[in-house]
């Protein structure tokens, strides 16, 4: 061992001890004839001291040091006479009476600073440079964590982890998969896994009653800002369990996860249905870090002749307490922001309620004071509230632009802060979303999704109004996990495939073996998925995934720092029987 | 929850209880107006009871079970008047008074007994079948527990586990890559991981001064009996260490494995040099659960006119202890036996000792008594002791021989009992093999090992000479893990890649972003892997990896049981800008 201590555990308790420690150099600093380095490792960062009068040669070494050399240093613990309040360390110093430089370095392209001066860009083609920074390690070091805790808390609950394999074969259904020609089998292609969610149903099968499995999983979309084409899920799944048991074990995992890492106490989680979150939020994931709910005040603005309204299938709005002080200048950046391509609103109406109670709207030459304050008590709104309306002929359509204006209210009035927390469970979900272009049902979650009991009736009558026995779990209005009870009924998967538009032929040629599967005596089961790292972003309190996982890659799917993909030589296409064609 | 307790929990302490219980029907037997239904669960087997007197409807619908139904069932825990021993619930059964058939079952196409009439390939295609049976069920289980512990273990000794990403660079070098194509980067490939190697080096470069990670590796070789294209890894990595500190480290994970899940007390391994290993093993995995240590005796046997002897440049063998009893047969059958192309021995020349002390020996004719007594001192025989011997002209291939015929003679003799543990550290690997079809040297474990500090010198003189800092964990003759110290020094490495016939360009080429990292502060490090897969086997106590591993594919790569790989839509491909060629 190149070290007896770390650089992150020395204190007075040491003092007067010989140690050796091992790491980076940080910085130098010369101070008259004595020179101090600030030694790193994983662990935090210790002050190597060394005197020209008790060691000169030593000290021409030391001053010779570059940043980011492998440095060795044995020397005596003694305590400061200028102490560091901010580091664990700061109480000491070691008085270096020998040391061995194990590796020097080139100057880094930035500073391996909290607060560097590298660009995004250099910072990922130097990534095992830019993990250096203690605000990128800690992310690292969070993830274990958390993976690990998820580990401690499903094992204890009796949950066997079972890998599944990720060569399988693609499902043109869904998204894109990524694909893995086999050389052995020429011309056929093996997919990477989407989810593990046909292996984990199957074994439910087998009498696996608990598995769970944090496991990557791959997906060739084009990627948005924050999209990774291969991601990790803690995937989960139980036999013999209603809806009810899975929400019960889950919120289970997030209370052993706030307190063991965050040490935050959760309560019970709040349950709000889909269609109460879309009313209120405008959003299946709603931010309930704060109130601000829409209210809808049609019956009260309608018939005054502002045709707007009038002529709306939706008017409704949300109250920013204490927001009255907006300026012109920034209402009408909020109108801006509303009527954004991205959001699309037409306008955005607003009314101040004053120190007198009286309101003041954009709109006072339609309405009536008496009106007015029927609006102003639809929203309790007091006096300093601000109120903001928007209107539109698509009531979701209007509710969307309506949940943008609300966050964006929130962020401004500071009401989102990223170390508070708010979990809710969002429940039933409708089973079936309608697309009028392709004029078809499509599965909210996925086809095995089985309906509430009491709604499979209505898939013979208005399969739109079934409710499904699905469920998310929303942290702060990002979706952390979500997850389904299973139709573990064959006569009843087959309906839900005639629903969703596919022949019996088609169906049995994507999902026949799971299908078949479930002919050999298939439990009732269910399960969820947890997106790992959104998770862990969301305990970071980063707003990007990008900075939990150790090699991202960018928005064209490229690991900058190994300049992946690449170029094969042609020997390797010949091997697997592949000729590439040029993109017209 | 459909159950109260499971299949495995109750015994007589419930008795008097009313429970429910939830599983698949194992067996059901009439007895008189008696009907018993085993129920089994992940956790066991419980028996169900049915009596005509007490409901006669009741009875008559579990009359109408099959095999493999999915049951519900209430009842009163009930001690049984014929118990039986084998069972952990064999005290006890359930007079049922309310049941509810979940769901129905097709008969499975093998039964679900630990000793089923399933043959393999019917086994592999319904897979999700065979994972019932508790004899495969227990094997996943322990894989299980062993990751469990594993990351138990690694947690406590401050590794962190990060995750190195799947999708990454093709390297020509080594064995075949998966490669994966890129739709957003036409023409280009990522590759698939056969290890994490450069990841987790670069880890160490970052400072992340201890990493594992349980992860999927993938290797597109022609697979041999016991190969998959896909495994699992317990990859590991330390920085500031030498290769005692890795070997302790791993050592305590071994004893923990040991210890938590078999109660296997494993004292200190034993370790041997590579050098060893070959002469009295000849195998870099010797299977140290007997001993047979081959004796040389080329000095004793050589100049009295047996050619075969005389013109050898190995002659030496082993002593099966009490197999004197041999018959001509059974000897006969082992000359073949070594014989066979795949060992290759010539001949097998044999010494038995006789009660009286005398040897008798197939070559008799060229040697005195007063010479095989000096054969029987070398091997330490005695009376009723056989002694086998091999030779030829080349030690290697000899030594390599008769390791076959040592392990053979172990199994016969019943001194390779699959529950007993003999593990030991090799040591001391030589740095670099010569290949002589290509002239040139390869490097032994990978270019990226560290050779011993004392033996740099001979790099430049006599490289074949030079032994790593390199060590394998072997466990009965099977190398569990095996790693080395790293170079991180940029000097150190050039010269390797240049010993190994790398041009600077190539090596460059392929490895320069490694290079570039070592040159911004590389701390020393060193780190080791094991392969799960195979750990698991030895602690299942099987031969093959297969039965380890949920969903493996056969010696095709192919899975039959989703029947991947398979064609892909033309339209896929043509997103990928691919097309694929017929083979000639």
């Amino acid at each position: 061992m190149f070290r007896t201590h770390t650089c992150g555990e020395l204190n007075l308790q040491y003092a007067g001890q010989t140690v050796t420690l091992a790491g980076w150099v940080q910085r130098i600093r010369k101070m008259g004839g004595m020179t101090f380095v600030d030694l790193r490792d994983r662990y935090g960062i210790t002050q190597l001291v060394f005197s020209d009068d008790a060691n000169a040669e030593l000290c021409e070494k030391a001053n010779a040091l570059g940043r980011e050399y492998v440095v060795q240093a044995t020397g005596l613990v003694s305590e400061r006479t200028s102490k560091n309040a901010n580091l664990s360390t700061g109480d000491i110093e070691i008085l270096v009476n020998d040391f061995t430089i194990l590796n020097s370095a080139k100057t880094p392209p930035f500073t391996i600073e909290d607060n560097t001066d590298g660009g995004d860009d250099l910072r990922m083609r130097y990534r095992y440079l830019d993990l250096r920074r203690n605000t990128v390690k800690k992310n690292l070091e969070l993830r274990h964590q958390m993976a690990f805790e998820t580990r401690k808390y499903l094992n204890d609950n009796g949950f066997l982890e079972i890998e599944t394999p990720v060569l399988i074969g693609s499902t043109p259904e869904g998204a894109r998969d990524f694909v893995v020609p086999s050389r052995m089998n020429p011309g056929q292609f093996y997919a990477l896994p989407q989810s593990p969610q046909t292996f984990k149903q199957l074994l439910m099968v087998s009498g696996f009653d608990r598995y769970f499995q944090i496991v990557k999983c791959f997906r060739d979309e084009d990627l948005r800002a924050d999209r990774q084409p291969e991601f990790t899920q803690i995937d989960c799944e139980m036999s013999f369990v209603e809806q009810e048991d899975v929400i019960q074990m889950f919120e289970g995992l997030s209370k052993h996860l706030f307190k063991s890492i965050k040490g935050i106490e959760l309560g019970d989680l709040p349950r709000i249905t889909w269609h109460d979150a879309m009313k209120y939020y405008g959003s299946d994931k709603p931010d309930t870090r704060f109130e601000m709910k829409f209210v809808e005040i049609d019956d009260i603005v309608k018939g005054y002749g502002f045709s707007v309204f009038d002529n709306a299938a939706y008017v409704g709005g949300i109250c920013a307490k204490g927001a009255a002080t907006y300026t012109r200048k920034q209402l009408d950046a909020l109108t801006e922001f509303v009527k954004r391509p991205q959001i699309g609103a037409k306008g955005m109406v607003y009314a101040r309620v004053e120190a007198d109670g009286n309101v003041k709207s954009s709109v006072d030459k339609f309405y009536s004071q008496e009106v007015l304050q029927q609006v102003k008590a639809a929203f309790n709104a007091e006096p300093g509230d601000l109120i903001l309306i928007l209107s539109g002929d698509n009531a979701n359509k209007t509710r969307k632009q309506l949940c943008e204006l609300r966050l964006e209210m929130g962020s401004q009035l500071g009401l989102r802060p990223t170390d508070k927390y708010s979990c809710l469970w969002v429940v039933d979900f409708p089973l079936l979303e309608w697309d009028d272009e392709t004029e078809r049902f499509y599965a909210m979650h996925h086809p095995f999704t089985a309906p509430k009991p009491e709604d499979i009736p209505l898939l013979d009558t208005d399969p739109g109004k079934v409710r499904a026995n699905a469920y998310d779990m929303v942290i702060n209005g990002v979706e952390v996990g979500g997850g389904s009870i299973r139709i573990h009924d064959s006569a009843l998967q087959q309906k839900m495939f005639a629903i969703l538009g596919f022949t019996p032929e088609r169906a049995q040629e994507q999902f026949g073996f799971l299908m078949n599967a479930f002919t050999y005596g298939a439990p009732p089961h269910g399960g969820l998925a947890y997106g790992l790292d959104r998770y862990v972003s969301l305990f970071a309190e980063l707003d990007s995934i990008r900075d939990c996982i150790a090699f991202p890659k960018n928005n064209s799917g490229r690991d900058v720092m190994i300049d992946a993909p690449s170029f094969l030589e042609d020997s390797q296409l010949d091997e697997l029987f592949l000729k590439t064609v040029a993109p017209k």
